[in-house]
């Protein structure tokens, strides 16, 4: 499929509540992990989440649509969370993420974007020349990057309960 | 984590509900695939969950729990959902989706099971014993499977849109 923003857009405003949909209730077995910061829990996961709406897309789109002379993006902490969150419920970090994207989604409307627009580029520190569209496209999959996350780190938690049925489960692999 | 009942039900009961936050409202391109028997949209997914619903979770537990002489398994068709689906909407399989989970979560209640009831034991086709534990235990991890086949066959329909990003999102890989 090719780059469409209304078709972007369904799923980003999808996320937050799908999220709170899937963890909502659950046992903190399911969601909290040891902080361990290369195998982030579902916790973990929603500060990261919304550390990247407060530094990453948005921000970025801005550096993208400014045109100025230096258009290059402030490189990103991918453990921030692990300081951030400290202290904090799931279900506060939920409510704040839903209210962080919508914040953003309102931001991302008023840009007013065109075809031509969304063709601006900017230099990424690591990736080179990007366009616009590609960060919004990123966007929309690092979401569905993270929902999977969350639920191979929850399916991991009963590796050992499935028994022999392990060979016949792909998440586990 | 070993096995517990409720923290098993706590991820039956929700699944349901999650997929229909996550799929709701979106553009079919996001959700239908060409009939692909090798790469469920998320479409065939839901279509595969109700039929496992219908023919594989309560009834096997049946088998596990009447304790016959012969407590052996029918296989499972694994593309039964290709022809069973046809010509319903992705709304109307999410709705019975939801309602024969619940249906089952009552007749898995109904069970009234004990430590001993799930230590109970029945013969799989190709895997050998297993036990009523070890069967709920992978009820639970194939939703959690099936949640992750969606959310990667969704960002694989971005990725060509999302540009040199690509190298960063595990899930494109």
């Amino acid at each position: 499929m090719k780059f469409d923003l209304d078709r972007t857009t369904e799923i980003l405003k999808q996320t937050p509540y799908t999220l709170m949909r899937m963890l909502d209730g659950l046992s903190p077995e399911w969601t909290r992990g040891s902080g361990d910061t290369e195998n982030w829990a579902p916790y973990d996961v929603i500060g990261h989440l919304i550390y990247a709406e407060e530094t990453d897309w948005i921000p970025r789109a801005e550096v993208i649509l400014a045109q100025a002379e230096n258009r290059s993006f402030t490189p990103f902490d991918r453990l921030a969370q692990f300081e951030r969150s400290k202290g904090r419920t799931l279900d506060e970090l939920l409510t704040e993420f839903a209210h962080i994207r919508n914040v953003n989604l309102e931001k991302l409307f008023g840009f007013e974007l065109t075809d031509q627009k969304l063709e601006s580029k900017a230099e990424h520190p690591a990736l080179g020349e990007v366009t616009l569209a590609q960060l919004l496209s990123t966007w929309t999959v690092h979401d569905l990057n993270h929902i999977r996350q969350i639920v191979v780190w929850m399916a991991k938690q009963y590796d050992e309960a499935v028994g022999p049925w392990k060979e016949y489960l792909s998440i586990l692999k």
